[in-house]
């Protein structure tokens, strides 16, 4: 029985979670969760898993956990605020902390996981992009696991099973190419928050497909590889492959690629993660290949897709770089989805806030924390945001 | 340092595995070779490699490799006949053997280089084909590695890696289709052997490739890796791959599934079974992922291609009826390329061997060579080869 944590419990990546929970009752127990607002969906969580403790970031949604919780009679630790983040982090009983809470705020909990010798399912982006080097130190330090919670990490980490001390050639990181795949940049000029949102293969938030149109997605995979495998950027390629069936490759130094493939399904990762070392039973569709059709791969267009560039050229940089890159498209994704930029503009604010900003080299996470904010205000006080 | 000892140095796998030595010199060292006829190979290899023993099966070709040396003065241990075999199979220095000798007579020394406690590089099809049971029995006894060098069960070997305990749903075994793939039964009636020696992908020795016309080579296959991976043929499931990138999948239990990919040039797996558990320098061609093309799937016609069918049936049954499929299937082999019977007969004389002979259902090594001996003589003689 592994006891479970899990941070943002009621996002697409939480909720998937819970699900592969459900479905291996007998091998995970759900201790504790936290939300952000969505105290409802929280009250479901603690009707069907009972969790000894549960964290709202919302001061009106933790009351209203609380009253309610009051009424029932419900016995459970119910805390408001970070409180309650670092608390589902921490707790003794627990093995794996999934972090799957979005942006910045993921950071010090995930970092006090870690601390506390907590396995860490890792779902939050920030924590590798912009935390990345600081967090790979915590994690060898304290001698526990992360595993990585997305298909293409996950896809790597399982291609890297049995290789212990065997040299990597390349990391080779899979992308469906987005909705604009085989456009000309000339052809993006027009492109309305509408189109992009028109993901072809993964079901996801606005923001991510977003990301997943400019490329940017995938150029934060690369930074995040970089620093969970340990590997040069030099190494890591984009493969553009649009049916998303391999979710990730290594090439060896002997020329032999291993592959991961599986179903457009993220709760496979979720439960390798959960489970890792060991699998177990099925619970998404098994692939089928004499019904896949062709697998194909094509080069990704760096000009047209500069965010892409952008992200290698940032994350060679690192130090605060990256947080810098993150943050300004954040804002700049934001921007777009209100109609007030256009596609192709994403990157130059990007690009231009990477400029403006003075690089740091030895970050700490006060640094990080503080270019963030900084980053952010700048870009929307810009764009009238 | 490993020390290699290779049966059968001069035929294809032998030969490439000289040259993954010769590339990897500072690993490895040859110890000792043994070959058939071709004594000018040995000698070159003599001066090349400067082995400690020769075996030459063919007595004519022992005396011209015993008088060479004696000329040139090079102070080596010759033997003759299945002496020389045995002797390379089990000389206390050797670490690894690989059986690359071609037919049963692979079979006695693989067993005793086993009980001598020495790795084995696999590449004799008799070992597991007919051999497997017995085989793969002393194996674990001895606690000694099997490593398949030929390019499907390597590439399942590989994905096997960092999953020691956990559960298989299906082996995949890739093949390539041959050269009559999507054809019709009706349209392989007047294949000449001509036609069935140009293979797509693998450039190949003319027994080889005509089992890979019927699709014997698949089946065979099968049988090896029911053994080697101690799996339900139920669970091995053959997928025809033209373009030979993917050489063969693991699908685990959880829906995930674990390809390795590589060019097709054997001297990867020879040179991965040779390094296990490390990997050294690429010495073969890397795939470009943006050049290869569409990569696609299909099902095999187990009607057209009845040979495939038949090997799952015989394999099943086990006992000496693989060896009944074996031995008829050579001979059939060889009767078709001397013209004397059709392609569409290669099928018909196995099928009516295995319904000739009886079943045994406990085998020892008698019985197998036994077997073997019965149904070529069986089959030459119906057939007047």
């Amino acid at each position: 029985m592994k006891n479970i944590s899990i941070l943002g419990a009621t996002g697409s990546i939480g909720t998937q979670t819970l699900d592969v929970i459900r479905k291996e009752k007998e091998r995970f127990k759900l201790i504790a969760v936290t939300a952000n607002t969505s105290y409802l969906k929280i009250i479901d969580i603690i009707n069907e898993f009972k969790p000894k403790l549960v964290g709202m970031m919302d001061e009106d949604a933790y009351k209203k956990v609380k009253n309610y919780c009051f009424e029932k009679q419900i016995d459970m630790e119910i805390l408001c605020g970070i409180e309650g983040l670092n608390r589902a982090a921490t707790m003794e009983e627990v093995q794996i902390v999934v972090t799957s809470v979005v942006g910045m705020i993921g950071l010090i909990p995930t970092i006090n996981a870690i601390r506390a010798k907590k396995d860490i399912a890792l779902a939050n982006k920030e924590t590798l992009v912009v935390g990345g080097e600081i967090v790979m130190k915590e994690a060898i330090k304290a001698e526990v696991n992360i595993l990585p919670v997305d298909s293409e990490h996950g896809a790597i980490f399982q291609c890297l099973q049995g290789n212990k001390n065997n040299k990597i050639s390349n990391l080779l990181v899979t992308a469906s190419g987005g909705p604009f795949r085989g456009k000309h940049k000339s052809e993006l000029i027009d492109i309305k928050p509408e189109d992009a949102l028109k993901h072809p293969k993964w079901n996801m938030g606005k923001k991510i497909s977003i990301d997943s149109a400019t490329l940017m997605n995938k150029g934060l995979e690369v930074i995040e590889a970089h620093w969970l495998f340990n590997m040069p950027f030099e190494n890591i390629k984009v493969v553009i492959h649009p049916q998303s069936i391999i979710h990730s490759m290594v090439e060896y130094s002997d020329g032999s690629v291993i592959s991961q493939m599986a179903s457009t399904d993220m709760r496979l990762p979720i439960q390798y993660a959960l489970n890792f070392p060991s699998r177990s039973e099925r619970i998404v569709e098994a692939i089928d290949f004499f019904s896949i059709g062709n697998l194909t791969f094509e080069k990704p267009d760096m000009e047209s897709f500069g965010c892409l560039k952008l992200a290698y050229e940032i994350g060679e940089m690192g130090g605060n770089m990256p947080t810098v890159l993150n943050a300004a498209n954040e804002i700049a994704v934001e921007l777009f989805l209100q109609n007030k930029i256009t596609f192709l503009q994403i990157e130059d604010i990007i690009r231009e806030a990477t400029e403006k900003f003075t690089y740091i080299r030895d970050i700490d996470l006060d640094i990080i924390l503080d270019t963030d904010k900084r980053v952010r205000e700048y870009v929307k006080n810009k764009y009238d945001l």
